[in-house]
């Protein structure tokens, strides 16, 4: 599991003063990509080229809402491993108030591993399916 | 079950030239306001004070990428009424392309009725239902 | 001069229910964009591989925020050429209240003409200084 | 002058893989929120109501684009008073490449004092005055 500071932008904030809820989709995309730099990639998780390109496609969003992100709360996001399928994986996700850990959303994401050459799925490939497990 | 063009913007695609999954979430949010105003409001499902403030929280979100939605493709997005219960119903998303019908991607969020005054949640509005189950 | 409607989402709107500054060069874009499919596009004013990726960069923007655009007002977009020179050009914007013409918001762009292929600025290309005089 | 690290995000890249030129204000934009509450709120640059709200509105804003943020570029963004008027104050801003600060875009927002309550502009309060002339 990876826990990381959540850094939100005014413009996050809708008119009731809360976190929009399109917004979590984009702090679970931000977390997954630094699980990408700071763990996989550092684990050789992944080969040259696809440092900055993971080689997958998201297939599935779910969030659930529990209670409301107010202008001016820190916030902090854990991301953790929750299933390694042969060709993809799914991210689980947690947004809690950085004070008192009081959950705010939580969710997931099911990943694809996909041959952007060759234009198909294919097998997670063993270096990431590491990284993964030790994630 | 209603159906918008859905005008993107350049801003929505990401450096593959899709639309950021993320983004479906802005489009359902759009659809939902558009549902709200061009039907809700005018089928009298709504009090004067609500109209441009729906008394909804969303509690869940979830989005399926089937096909992705290249710059350049015109994309429609459709919305329908999937459950209505005692405190909340769901909305379905379709975002297609426009010119075959292609499934882009699909949805659903679940709402429900919040009283912002009292702050706790409330039955569904008699009028709100109506317009509901007419959509 | 060109002018569209504008669509705005929800979360254009900050926490004090106005348009965040922010968006209008997402608006000014999208404009740009319309302009570009819509005109210049259809004058005959790229050529074929450039028409999904127009051969400029933006150099400079500005925006002066004249009175707030609450949500649930209507607005339209005015987009106009300031000036053309030889290896570059400017848009001018206006953001009004479609009711009455109200002036919510106006800026400028500076564009300048690109090889993308060539990795370097381009005089303005015939046809498409001939679509910007026209427009 | 104020220097934090800019954390950006996934969906800030465009279909070039550049950073979008509108989420420039938005950085800028993050930048004053985070002197607000870094310097400004510690100095006892506002009172208690104010702390979450800064009385201002932002007037203008101004980007220059010198050169374009690849995905993966560390960034940091610097922030300084560029004026302080009776009635307002301009920020400058510097984007940076974190390695070898290679300007990446440089902009200007100003700022005018206003009263929320009482609906027009004020004159800088003292304690927002001293706070930014030691910025």
């Amino acid at each position: 599991m990876l826990r990381f500071p959540l850094l939100t932008r005014y413009s996050d904030y809708d008119t009731k003063g809360h976190v929009n809820n399109a917004v979590y989709l984009t702090y679970f995309e931000w977390a997954r990509m630094q699980a990408w730099m700071s763990h996989i990639v550092r684990m050789g998780g992944v080969s040259g080229a696809d440092v900055a390109d993971p080689p997958v496609i998201v297939a599935e969003a779910r969030v659930k809402y529990v209670s409301p992100a107010n202008i001016g709360v820190p916030l902090e996001i854990e991301l953790s491993v929750k299933e390694i399928r042969t060709k993809g994986f799914s991210f689980g996700y947690r947004i809690v108030d950085a004070r008192d850990d009081r959950l705010i959303a939580e969710g997931e994401t099911v990943q694809v591993t996909y041959d952007y050459e060759g234009g198909r799925t294919m097998p997670i490939p063993p270096a990431l399916r590491k990284a993964l497990e030790a994630m």
